[in-house]
Parts: structure tokens; C-alpha cells; sequence
């Protein structure tokens, strides 16, 4: 059995999250057909050392991604991978203070050795050095240089194929903890807006847009927010969330909230899908992905 | 890409409640493949309606479950398709006084026309009034009594089998409603207790017992506290969960609970995968069964 | 500050489930004030062990529960206390093997020593050893035979105040393994049906109906069910649940979703707040109990 | 009955989140009374459309927060409170293109009128036009530049009292569209890293600190990894939030997988409270303010 037959199977089946998978199925592969339509990924959570950007860097190289709107979290690990450290598996149902003796840093069940940070470290510091002195910078700018010494990976994928990275809260991450150590004694200024003009010019621009939301967060709020200023709204949106509506925040918020903002349009097509990303991304990108390969 | 394919590459990948399924497919092979495991399987929430009735049948069919454990919801929906009436894909987001209106009935984004309860009370009904007059009949003798009359689904495979289905709360259910009526006028004592020698008998003689439960509720309790009494514990334990532990309740507790009470052993193999049975319960099985199939 | 005040304080902040909880009280006092309305009370979860069966004991003793609906689990550890065992606070980062080891049996954070268990079956064994030879008994029967050798607690209070205490999965708890236990050797049969007439009888027979629902589980769907057959349904209706819609569980179903089904009435009030119940739980009761007592 | 006299009862049933609350009272209460601990504050969701900002502004004003980071929506309602908007409180369950029609937008059962808006607009445009032209400024400058602009609320108290209030991601969020507005036409740099080198300051040189992360999100990391590159962690850490571990997101991550990191330290003492902040934010605030008041 086929993941497309599969996701069928549970479109056929009807109910609850496996029949909202199905349907976003659906959604995301017209989005990706339709050819006016400009894409944005919203990549919040730590999705990254959960092993899921190979599946972001493929959509990037496939064309399936215009904007990507990120988390500073993925991205420090996304050049972790890059530089060649690796996440290992570990549990959750351990020790904190054993691991901090043996140096490693948890994630869930993902862990970490502190020695990918003192490698990182050395990466960003040299990276961050070949930043023309007394420039002024913006964060998708930064993000791009980055991605230019990288050989692989999200940042470096994107930097190929020139799709621009946004990370609103660049600073809070492991990313902007090297660059506060490099500011220290240098001075190229990040400017926190200079992204905002040409995000904004798309977005006024766009014949149709259309959103895959991975998570909520700051990606999340941003892509959507990017419409508010204009005329447009967001044609088609596909959430995966792991989070619940009635806490009000905006990870767990339906999307026909939006609908009220216009963030979407009144009548775009919309799908969320409660659940952890580790399984629904992967099941819908190859469901989707099987049948862009078939015509 | 195939199903199994997917769910190895979730593995690969290895974190969170993704990298929990791959755990969770490899355990469950291993209990159907070890000819020596009782195998057990708890069916709680509202399954059935939601189109996963049909694995659970072809579990049955293919000899992967020898101990059913149901809520009454699963069984009234079981039979109300195996006498030709169908759940309908609405949606939750509705006025429920206009469903009211229109005799429709809700259960989330699944909906289903009362006159399948007007064709499910003439079934009951008749059903019923073939048991014999002024007797004693346990509930699972009661549950086979309907799946020797009904010619599809769950209870009918499992009476065809001869595979216990056992149901604490079958009173706590449209079965149950029609019980009553028929009760009214008719005298056959469904006896609370009498299905648990035969169950109890069955964990004290177990070589080896595995547990795949699917939601939490009457059937996880019923199933793991079946081994309470005896010196055994389940060696393989599988739950796939929506809720959370910190709540306290047992729906969402970890099995490694289970364990200081030796519901399972104390090296029992035992994964928790959080998320809607919807989505992982066809991926499991999927990956599973392709796994059986080559041997 | 008091807590109602502080109730009303959410209320006027009015969003989310501060908001709902305010709500809650307000529909929830103005229940226990219409004296038309019989009162029904759904206790699922592990709430008792938690310490909130004063809560339960009390409200029964006020003469706010006409009807009340439990898990098993909830009736063994009312037992366990009023045989005098007690739960103690541990956490839920732990070694469960160890627990094992040190008979002690963890429900999340809470402990409960295996000699409890030793004590509750001396007693449960007494207990039943004084029914009636050969009889046939209903299962509020058996809990109110329980709940007449006991000095305190939910089971106790509600026999002395005859107030029928309904919990239709009771084979799925200690009391039922205990039940079973007595019956290898015993013949008084359990008929799981028994409480049908009563209860329809009164549902039949209501002006007006309330619930208070703690978690969802059994004791949720066998209240909401019992107005099923009847051309009557719930008027007030407040639900305190931790789960989620999205799945499609009855636990975490709204209860608009009721009224599809005129489980509750088309103009019924409803309120649901999500959180853990051992925090709305306290709240609600106590804020309403402080307007009770003022007139 | 007092709120902390009921916390204070939750403590002593002690299980599951009652008992985590009582417990978050304990430890909140002794890092207010700890004079040598600095005391961060993280606010994410969408609390202050919840009604959450004026114990904000009161914890700012009794001393009780010494570091403010925020999400910017946080700060972009309490702006629109602070010159007079006003929130409504409407219901979830409404139609949403309906609501677009009548120029509100919704934040689950909160209502914002579109008027609110361009107030709001026209305020922002007027404060930003005060800013020093061709000037380069911090984010916690240019909120404090706001908030020394508004009369009430909680960059108002900040900015009286000189409290940093900092949101790394302040171009996500209606404050930073209209940055960007007035961007277009005026040349004021805001600089991403500018508010770095004062927390690193101060995290390099406090004596002992603590932590209240009401929900996850930028607020959560930031305040956390504010410490990784110092010797220091924090020794008092209380989380409120509703998201769960087993996503993998820093939202709901235990503070145990923050001690691995060493962003608190070893040995700190950490509760986290699992529900919503309109409830669990108040109860908690209401309690520990009544033990400072009697000494």
C-alpha cells in the first residue's frame, strides 16, 4: 500500500484528523498546481532536530516553497546538521542532571552534545567574520549569508534557489546568541524591518497565495499577518498544529479565526490538521508528492 | 513510497511521537509474530463511526486478536453499518439545533440520520427476542448472540471466530438503551460478572500477552487490570492515545505506570504514541501488515 | 480576595476558559437553585485519589446531587479512605520498576501503598460475605450495601442519604476484581441491567434536568444517554473536561454536539471548561457554594 | 473561603495540576520574597486580549518584575487598551465571514472592532513620528518610547518604573506593521541585537534569578537562553502553560529538559502548571499576593 492510498483510505474513512489529512492532501496538491499562486511554509516548533528538514530542503529544491518563514531553533539546527554534527536518539524519561554532567542538551527525546555547539560556535564565528564590517544587514540577508557556507541543508538550499528565509526572532535562538558574542566586537547592524519592505511588496503583488503552516508560533503569525496591510488574503491554508483553539493563542487557533481578520480570504479553501508533525508532515508531503510525480 | 517505507523513514528520523510510531510498529510485529502472546485489543473513544472498523475486523480475521475489549459506542455503530445504514462526513463547525431539526445526529464531523436508529431498534429488538426466555446470559454471550445475527463488521467477525468481545459498559450505550426496552417486557438477566472467570482464567494460564489499545477509557483499564490477580503481566504493550498524563487520568497515562502496578512486566516492551487513532492506527497497521506480508 | 470574587474577576476578564469558568458558576448556581431540577453528577477520571471526593461528599450532603454516575476507580479509593488508607504525594518522574519493587502502585503523582489493597480486600470480602445468598442485585444495590458498612466518603453519604449512586463499568475497577473474587465462590448475581428502570423512570418523570460533568468517560455518556428515550432533556449542563474535540471522543465533545442528539434540550444552557478538573473543579464549587451561603 | 486559602487546599489533595499549582504558589512566593533574585517575567499567547494585562501591570508596579518579555501581541492590545479600545467578549462558535462583514476581528471568543484599529494606527503613527529621525534604536527602546506615550497599561508601568520590556520578534505583530508603515517614509533603524549586550549584562551579574513563563513561545526561550552563555541558570522557575512535552515544542517542554541545558541550574526549584493561563495566572497571582500582604 502506497502513503497516497493510504491518505485515500483515510479520506474515504472520513472523520476526526485522518479525514482532515485526506482533505489536506487534496488542498495542498491543488495549491502546488496552481502555478499563480505564490507558497509560504511556516516552520515553527523544532521540527529541524526532529529530523524533519530534509523533507523542507526537498520541497525548497522542488520548487514548492517561495517564502519560508522559520524559527531561530530550526535553523541552529539545520547548520548544526549542516556542519555535520548529529541529533541522536535518546529518551525522555531520563535523568536532567545526569545529562548535563555527560554534556548533552535534551530535546524531548532528541539529544544533543554540547561539543555541536563548540563546533557551531566556530562556524557562525568564522561566518559571521566575512559580514562586510560596518554594514547594515537584514535578517533574511544574514540568513542567506549563512546559507552560502553551508553545503546543505535548509539555508543552504534556500540561498541556492534564492527563496528567502524570514526569521522574525532571529536573536532568539542559538543563531543569535553567536551573533550577540560576534557584535561584541564588531559592528554590522541587523535591522529588524529591513525584511518587512520586500515581504510587503510580494504581498501586495501576488495574483493568489496560498500557506502550509507547520506548527504555530511566530512563523505562523507572521505569514498570515503579511496579507493584513494589503488587499489580499491567503487562497488556500493547510495547518498541521499540535496545539488546542480554546487557550486563544495563536498555535492552536482554527483558521476561520483568520477568516475574520482577512488574513484568508472569505472564501479560501482551509484545512487544519491537530496532531504532531512528525507523523503529518511526512504522510502528507509524500502522499502529495506521489501524485505530483504521477501528473 | 509505501506505507512501511514511510513509517521506517519516521524511525529514521526518530523523535517525538513520529519516531514513537516506528517504535510502535516494530513492538507490534514482534507481538503478532510471537506465536506464544495472547493477543489483546482495547477499542475505546468512537472508532468505529470514524471508518476504523474495518481494520479492526480484518485484525480479527487474520487471527491478530484473541481478546476484544470495546466500548458500547463502537459496537452500536458496528452493527448500525452491518444492517446497511452508513455515518455521513459533515462537518463539527455547525448549528447543532438545525442538525436537531433535520434529525441528524453528531458525533465531531461525522453524522448520522436518526432513521438508522428506527432500522437499529427493529434489529435490536428482534435480535433479542431470540434469546431464550428466563435465562442467564454474560454480556460477551449477549455481544455474540448479535454478531451471529448480523452478517458484516466487528462482532460478526468475531462471533465467526469465536473471539471473545467483551464490553463492561454495555448499559452505557444504544445497545444497552435497547436492552432496556426489550427488558421491559421480556426477563433474561444480563449478568454483570459472569464474563470474568473465563477471562480471568485465560491471564492466570497466558504464556505471554501483548496489548494493542487503541484510546484509553473502560477497555485500557479492563485490559491491563485483567492481569491484577494473576502473577503475570503483559510482556508487549502498544497505545495509541490522544490524551495526556498530567491530567491524572488513565486514558492518558503512560504504560510505565502500568508498570509499578504490574498490569505489564517489569521489562515489559511498551510504546505510547500520542496523537488521533484516525491517523495512526491505519499507519500502523499499513506498515505492519505490509511487514507480515513478506514473511 | 475570595474565590468568588476572584470567579467574577475572570468573568469580567471574560476570555478563553477564565472566562467559560465564570460562566460555569453563574449556569451552575443557578441550577442548584431551580428546585424543579433534578440533579445529576458524573464523577469520571481518577478525581478521588486526587482528594476531591470531600468535594462529591459534600455537595451530596447539601442536597446538590440527586443522581450520581462514577467510574470504579473513583469508588475503590473512596472505599480505600474510608477504611482509613491513605494516598500520598509523590511525583510522576520516577522509577516505576523501583516503585514496583517497593509495592507501591503511582496513579501520575499520586502513591498508593500495596497493603492498601490488602486492607480494601479484607473488607470488600466481609462485605460482600453479608449480601443475601442467591439474591439478584442491582449495581447501585451493591454500592449502596458498600456504602452502608463504610463511616465516610462518597459511597457512605450517599447511602445515608439514598441518593442512587450508578456506575455501569463497575467490573473495571478494584471493587469488580474484588466482586469477582467473592463470586468464585459465591452466587449473588449482578445484573448489569438492574438500574435501567429506576433511572428511565426517573428521567421520564423530571420537570427539569442539570448536570455537572467531571471528565467525560462513562459517567459523561450515561447521563447525557439517559434522556435519550425519554421526550425530555437536559436544561443546565456544565462540563469540566481536559480533553479535546478534535478526536472525537465523547470526553472532550461539546455539548453543542448534545444537542444534535437531544441528549440536551435545543435551548439548553451549556457550559464547558477545559483544564484539569482538579483546579475548575475546587473553583466552581467553592465560588458557588460562597453565594449559596449568602442567600 | 480566600483564593489562597483554596490553593492552599489544593495543595493538600496535592495530585495532577491542583497540586502543581499549590506547589507554583510555594516557590512563586519565595522568589518574590527572595531579595537577591532577579525576577524575569515571560508573557506569550494572547493573554492581554484575555483581560491578563492588568496583573501584569500590577506585578510591575509592586516590584515583582524586574525583566518583561513579551510576544507583540501582547503589547499591541495593551496599547489599544491603554488609548481606550476596548475588547468585547463574543463566542468561538460564530460565523466568520459574518464577523469580516462587520469589520471584527475575533481572537477565539474575543472581539476587536476594526475601528479599534485605526485608532490605534493613528497613535502609533503620531509616536513614531516622535522618534529621533535618522536614529538608531533598540526594541525595548522604541516599546519604552511607547510606553512613556500611553497612560495605563503595561509598557506605560514599565516605562515609569524602568523595567526592560523586550520582544525579539516585535515585526510579528500590529506594532511592527505599523513600524513598517511609518518606515516607509522615515529612516529610523531599529536594531535586532541592540537590546543584547544589557540582559547579557545582567545575566552575567545577578546574584540569583527566577522565572515566571506564563505560556511558551519567544517568551519562554528567550528568557531561558538568556542564560546559557553564562555561568549562571535560574535557580526559580514556574511555567504556566497549556501545550504538552510530547510535541517536542519549547512550549510545553518539562523545566526538567531545561536543566540539561543548563538554563536553570541544577539544583533550581521548577513547577510547571499544565492549563490555561486566564485561570491558572490568577489563582496563582491572587494567592501569593494575599500571603505578601499579611507579611
Amino acid at each position: 500500500m502506497t502513503v497516497n492510498e493510504l491518505v485515500k483510505a483515510m479520506g474515504k474513512a472520513g472523520a476526526y484528523n485522518g479525514g482532515a489529512l485526506a482533505k489536506a492532501a487534496d488542498l495542498y496538491e491543488k495549491m502546488l498546481r496552481d502555478k499563480q499562486a505564490t507558497k509560504f511554509f511556516g516552520l515553527a516548533g523544532a521540527m529541524v532536530p526532529a529530523g524533519m528538514g530534509g523533507i523542507v530542503s526537498d520541497l525548497i529544491e522542488a520548487g514548492h516553497i517561495d517564502v519560508l518563514v522559520s524559527t531561530g531553533a530550526n535553523l541552529t539546527h539545520d547548520i548544526i546538521e549542516a556542519i555535520g554534527c548529529r541529533h541522536f536518539h535518546g529518551t525522555a524519561f531520563c535523568n536532567d542532571v545526569e545529562l548535563r554532567h555527560d554534556e548533552i542538551n535534551r530535546i524531548y527525546d532528541v539529544y544533543l552534545p554540547n561539543e555541536a555547539f563548540e563546533t557551531f560556535e566556530a562556524f557562525m564565528q568564522k561566518t559571521f567574520s566575512e559580514l562586510e564590517p560596518e554594514s547594515r544587514i537584514s535578517i533574511s540577508g544574514l540568513l542567506a549569508h549563512i546559507g552560502s557556507r553551508t553545503k546543505s541543508g535548509i539555508l543552504h538550499t534556500a540561498a541556492r534557489k534564492k527563496i528567502p528565509v524570514y526569521c522574525p526572532a532571529v536573536q532568539d535562538s542559538m543563531v543569535g546568541l553567536q551573533y550577540w558574542l560576534f557584535s561584541q566586537t564588531n559592528h554590522v547592524t541587523v535591522d529588524a524591518f529591513a525584511d518587512m519592505p520586500a515581504l510587503m511588496d510580494r504581498c501586495f503583488s501576488v495574483k493568489k497565495a496560498g500557506a502550509l503552516l507547520v506548527g504555530g508560533g511566530v512563523p505562523k503569525n507572521f505569514i498570515l499577518q503579511s496579507m493584513l496591510m494589503t488587499p489580499n488574503g491567503f487562497d488556500y491554508a493547510v495547518q498541521l498544529t499540535g496545539d488546542r483553539p480554546d487557550l486563544g493563542g495563536l498555535s492552536g487557533a482554527t483558521l476561520d479565526e483568520a477568516r475574520s481578520w482577512g488574513k484568508i480570504t472569505e472564501d479560501a479553501q482551509a484545512v487544519t490538521v491537530y496532531g504532531d508533525a512528525t507523523i503529518t508532515l511526512p504522510l502528507l508531503v509524500a502522499a502529495v508528492m506521489e501524485r505530483m510525480h504521477h501528473g
